[in-house]
This record gives structure tokens, sequence and C-alpha cells, in this order.
């Protein structure tokens, strides 16, 4: 079924009355009177609308139902990635919205070779990428793309969540299972992995320091595009949000 | 470490004598005399060695530890994929590689937009994709990368499988999580997932006949190319080998 956000969505008396960019689209998808689109508010509630007229002015449409959006995890699981390379955010980005992130975060780390340059314009780009992505795979929010800053800004953002893990790849590290497992019911995660060339020693043992789990996800190295999307599965996997 | 496979090594009397493509590679990593590098034999053994002469003619290095490659999962995974549009294919090689997979198979069902054709070619692409990933990933083996067929050729190698697991987005299904959980010890695993399109109903209904499981990964729609990464991501962290 077709899926908006409410960005350019009045909901009034029962009706949604749709312009802009959004109303073109349902133009585009040549919905007809009588046809069913979900409206997400973007903020986990999904409304069922019933399409009554588009014109070129606006659309309208009956709402018939309103229900929280089933695709939204029990969990918020923050992915924080040190930049990387070219479009890998990119696919960071929508491999974690479809996996259930409820927010992507970037940030510079010592081994970054990637410059944050136009932030505005990719920020921008970023956030794009994350509706497009929220609206395919049927979520109820649009998660938020942001910079974090330095390795402290990200640290800032992980140390509050209930629980902060830190994915490394070498010394002393705890199972990122079982340290999952043991903390089934936390509401909030927060997700720190590296850019290509990994974390510095001394990131880590600043990470420790204050208080993230240093975690293991076995010995196959992951690239650093692929690491946050099987973290972040394996938290849904963990938390019972991926069934 | 410099990784490799042994493809174009002879072990002979605890030395390691590499030519061809791998040995040029050697020279143009500049490794010395006295570096070492792990020559892995394709079959879960790692050979690592220290490199005693490199010339044009071939490279010679010296065995000095014979290890089972620590990066093997214990459980043996066939992702099996509807064969999707453009390079959504080397994205799943590549992922899967790098997530555990003992080998990935493409087929043809009924929603495939995309034709098998020069499938000589492709899967020798495919299988360089591979072998890239594995060496990049630390992997004890090459994953084969093969072609199934038609969807009945698809469910023959996965009735094989101690476990065989069809991703399913609609109807009624069985999670994930509880079919996993329920089969930790299994040795063999296959997971089946769709094209684009996804699977026809019919289809679905045949992989039931087969006894597969019918599974629900959440109410998330995943893209064809996420779906078998996060599945395999799954059937790993349940199989204790995310850790």
């Amino acid at each position: 079924m077709a899926r908006f956000f409410m960005a350019g969505t009045n909901i009034l008396g029962g009706m949604a009355i749709m312009k802009g960019r959004d109303a073109d689209h349902v133009r585009v998808l040549r919905l007809r009177p009588g046809e069913d689109m979900i409206i997400c508010d973007g903020k986990g509630t999904d409304y069922k609308c019933r399409l009554v007229k588009a014109d070129k002015e606006q659309v309208e449409a009956e709402v018939i139902e309103v229900v929280k959006c089933p695709a939204e995890p029990t969990v918020k699981v923050s992915v924080l990635c040190g930049l990387p390379k070219g479009d890998k955010t990119d696919y960071i980005i929508q491999k974690c919205v479809e996996a259930g992130a409820e927010e992507i975060m970037f940030f510079q780390s010592g081994r970054c070779v990637a410059k944050p340059q136009n932030m505005e314009k990719k920020l921008e780009r970023w956030q794009r990428i994350s509706e497009e992505a929220a609206k395919q795979s049927g979520r109820g929010i649009i998660p938020q793309v942001s910079w974090a800053g330095d390795f402290a800004g990200a640290l800032d953002v992980a140390v509050k969540k209930e629980l902060g893990i830190f994915l490394y790849e070498a010394g002393e590290r705890e199972a990122l299972s079982q340290v999952l497992d043991s903390s089934k019911d936390v509401k909030s995660i927060a997700l720190l992995t590296g850019p290509e060339g990994g974390f510095e020693e001394f990131e880590t043992k600043l990470a420790k320091i204050a208080g993230l789990h240093i975690c293991s996800m076995g010995e196959r190295i992951l690239r650093c595009e692929t690491a946050p999307v099987v973290a972040l599965t394996a938290a849904m996997y963990a938390t019972g949000n991926l069934a």
C-alpha cells in the first residue's frame, strides 16, 4: 500500500488534506478515489486513508483507521559510525533504517580518512535517503541522520543510552551476544562502529572508561559499512524485534 | 596480516612456494623477508608463514604455525536468493561472505525481473567477489557462488539442509527467532529469500509442503538485497557465531 509521511498533510475532522510533493506523488502513482493509502505522522502512528479526490491543488482522503505503526521496534537503537569514505554513508543509512535504527549519527575519529566537508548539504541528502528507506520499509518514523562531531561527541551521545556498545576488533572484549542477551529489556541502545581503519587504542580505552561495553562480533573482519548493519540486526534479534 | 588463499601455492617440507597472481600480490604489498603472512588452504586451515624470499619467479616462505582458521562459523549456512536486478548480486555476495555464509546461490523464481544471461561470465565474476571478501574478512574458505536454476532447484538444495527457512513477508508465519532459537545445534541451514517482487503465494505453499519453515523477520519490509544479510546475521547470532 502506498505510504506517505505527513510533512505535506493536515488532518482535520477525519479528512487528510495533502499538498505539495506528496500530493504530486499520489498523482504520479495514479491512485484513484476509493483506493487506500497510509499516511504516517512520523511519530509511530499510521492513518489509513481512503482517497476521495486528487486534483491539481490538493489530495483529499478520508481517515478510516488510526493504528500504531507495527514496524517500529520496542527498543530505540542509535547507530553511531566513524565517518567512512564515499557513498558508504548512504549504504549505512539505507540499511540501518530498514533494519530498525532510531537514528544514525556519524562522527570524526582518529583514523577517519574522510573529511566532514559540506556537512549541511550532506545532512540534507542523508535525511532524504533515510526518508526514502523509511517509506519503503514501512517505518513509523523517519530516523534522524545527524553529525555527532568528534569522538568525544559520539561518546557523549552513547553514555546517555541505557546500554552503550563499542564494537572493536582486537584485544579483551565481551561477546556482543552475551552483553545483548543480558540486557533484553533495555529501551535504548547505542552502537559505535569505527571508520575504515578502525578505532585507535586510546579511543577504545576512553570508551571503556566512559562505561561502554567493548564488544566483539567474532573473528570475521567486517567492513566499516557492514559492521553497523550486523550489530543493529543482532540488537534487534536479541530484543525480540526481528520477528 | 596479509592473507592469501592457496590457489597458487604448494606446501612442501615446511616451505610454501607461491607462484602466479598471489606471488605478484606479495611483491605489490612489498612484503620483506622476515615478515609474516597467512596462507589459507581454503578448507578452514591457516598456515602462518614467514617470508624467506620473493623474486620474479616465485615467493618462498617458511611455515611457522598451522592453525584452524578462527573465522569459520560452526554452522554452514547456504544463502539462496531469487535473482535480483543489477549489481545487487554483488552486494549480497560481499556482505554474506563477510557475515559468514558457507555458500551463496541464486535462482529464478516467478517474480524475478532479472534474466539469467551470460551466467558463465557472471559466475566467474561473482566467485572473484567472494574471494576478495573472503580474504578481506579473514575467512577460512572461499564461499562458492552458484546458480541453483529454477525455484524447484532452490527448494531441492534447501530441503537437504538440517534446517530450511523461507523468508516471507505476509500471511501465517513462524517468527524467525523462534525457529532459530529452537534449533541452536543444527550444523546446516538454508535461508531462502525472494527477488524484488517477493515470492508468489504458490511458491510459498510449495516451500511449506517441502518442509521449510515459513518465517517472518518482523513488520519492516526489507529490500531483496538486505533480507539475506539480516537473516544470515540472525542465524549467526542464534547459533553463537557472532561473538
